[in-house]
């Protein structure tokens, strides 16, 4: 299978820093280019080389490219899949890194020319650090990579672009774009949407004070407040396009946490003690499977002091 | 101010495990005696060296001590209490590392004989693991401890324990109990609760698969995961004893959950937006306060492989 030659990244934050730090690291020789809203963002992915050419418009920056990547909100994939038709090579393939599929593929289709291979797909990784700084080689090592292929979607482009991901060190799947956009909503949509929740009861509780927030987060706290700092308008796009799928695991959420509530309100401890033991055992599933570490407390312990 | 000189330790979890390799590592020259429930524990603290002398009650372990710190789920500590008393020295400080304060309090108090200072505390400071060998010297190391003196706490009995807990490395402030009570449930109970109710409806989800919330959790869930893997026993004990503060805590934490989950429904990407904007900054204040790491992914994802 032939490697992208040209691979043009449109929006230059923490994912498509990452693609190019990946891509160098395991030596393709494909030409980067890349595009960003800001003048600032375009210098700085210049210098640090991220980029091999940046240009002002997306629609420069796909011009003979045979993949470019969306990396952008999941809200403005339509308008950007409009600028760049006109200038995408016959044969080329266009995928994103947006974390809603469904949304993002209606969003897009339509704008594609005969002969462009439209592939939507989802890393499953990331910090919450937004910015062409905050990308590194290794953020998809042994993390998944989801692709859902539309029904018109070409075998052969599909492999070429699974390979491509296998290159960046992650492992790809294959799933259906309705079954990605609710498996995004149990494990990441509905987590964050909990986390910020949290942060925002804290911050607004006027009987605590902020600074007995922040000196005692150790203490659960600041646990949310990692992917309670990720890109704002990132997530806005996410829940304004997952609307569905968030709303269906939201309800559940709240029935649980109804279930539990009424459990210490009646006092009844073995239903919280066989809850809690419950879930206990997924994280040992978790760190198993090698998508966390077995150091408590992440290791942060030990590393601080 | 004279340090003690007999330390027992009643219960030789993650806390009590800490504390002695604290203690160690201050050199402080105190005698080190503790129990716990099973003859395993007992052996393995004795072992590695975490008390001087190990025994199979609670009566025996507190003879002769000056400190006793009960370090065992919150719902025992009134047995344990009257247990210990007819064996307490003149003198004796009797303090403990339960989550929540009032209803410790109220269990211990009855028990204690004249001449018996008890003085309840609570270090915010943790991991999800658990037993003996759980434990570290730097634990405590810039981490708060909160000291909630009753009514008829004697004043250098408290300073003194005050001393004790700066010298193990933490942060120590006086706090009224039942304030305390109502910020442990802000920053760590109804976390916890949260956490464990997000994983336990990702595991009963029947549309998806386990391994699906295993492999992906990346993308945000596992950060839920380490605090939902904490100690059953101990967690269904602090909501069984916290449940007031428990309860607002959450009547809060629906109310503004309902309210993002309408914009959600509404579209309302403006509300989103500023509410995702509010949260981020408290992060930042977390972290310049010294209580996390700046790492991205909490140094994870550069540590890992």
């Amino acid at each position: 299978m032939s490697q992208y030659k040209h691979v043009a990244l449109i929006g230059l934050g923490l994912l498509a820093s990452s693609i190019s730090l990946a891509m160098r690291r395991a030596d393709m020789a494909a030409r980067i280019t890349g595009t960003a809203r800001s003048k600032e963002t375009q210098e700085t992915a210049l210098e640090i080389g991220l980029v091999d050419a940046v240009f002002d418009t997306a629609a420069e920056a796909v011009k003979g490219a045979d993949l470019v990547i969306l990396c952008v909100p999941v809200g403005v994939m339509g308008a950007i899949a409009e600028e760049i038709a006109p200038h995408l090579s016959e044969g080329c393939t266009v995928s994103d890194v947006g974390s809603v599929k469904r949304a993002v593929a209606e969003a897009i289709r339509p704008h594609m020319p005969d002969g462009v291979h439209l592939i939507p797909a989802h890393p499953m990784a990331g910090t919450e650090k937004s910015g062409p700084e905050a990308g590194f080689a290794s953020l998809f090592d042994n993390r998944w990579l989801l692709i859902t292929p539309l029904p018109e979607s070409d075998h052969t482009a599909v492999k070429r672009l699974v390979d491509f991901w296998t290159t960046l060190g992650s492992n790809v799947e294959i799933m259906e774009i309705e079954h990605h956009d609710l498996v995004a909503a149990v494990i990441s949509h509905t987590p964050h949407l909990i986390a910020y929740t949290m942060v925002g009861v804290a911050d607004g509780m006027n009987r605590v004070a902020k600074t007995e927030v922040v000196n005692y987060s150790a203490a659960g706290f600041r646990d949310f407040t990692r992917i309670a700092a990720s890109d704002p308008t990132m997530w806005r796009d996410v829940f304004l396009n997952n609307k569905d799928a968030t709303l269906e695991v939201l309800g559940r959420f709240t029935e649980e946490l109804f279930a539990l509530q009424r459990a210490i309100r009646l006092g009844d401890g073995d239903f919280l003690f066989d809850y809690f033991t419950r879930t206990r055992d997924i994280r040992r599933s978790i760190i198993d499977a090698g998508q966390d570490t077995e150091a408590a407390d992440f290791g942060r312990t030990k590393s601080e002091k």
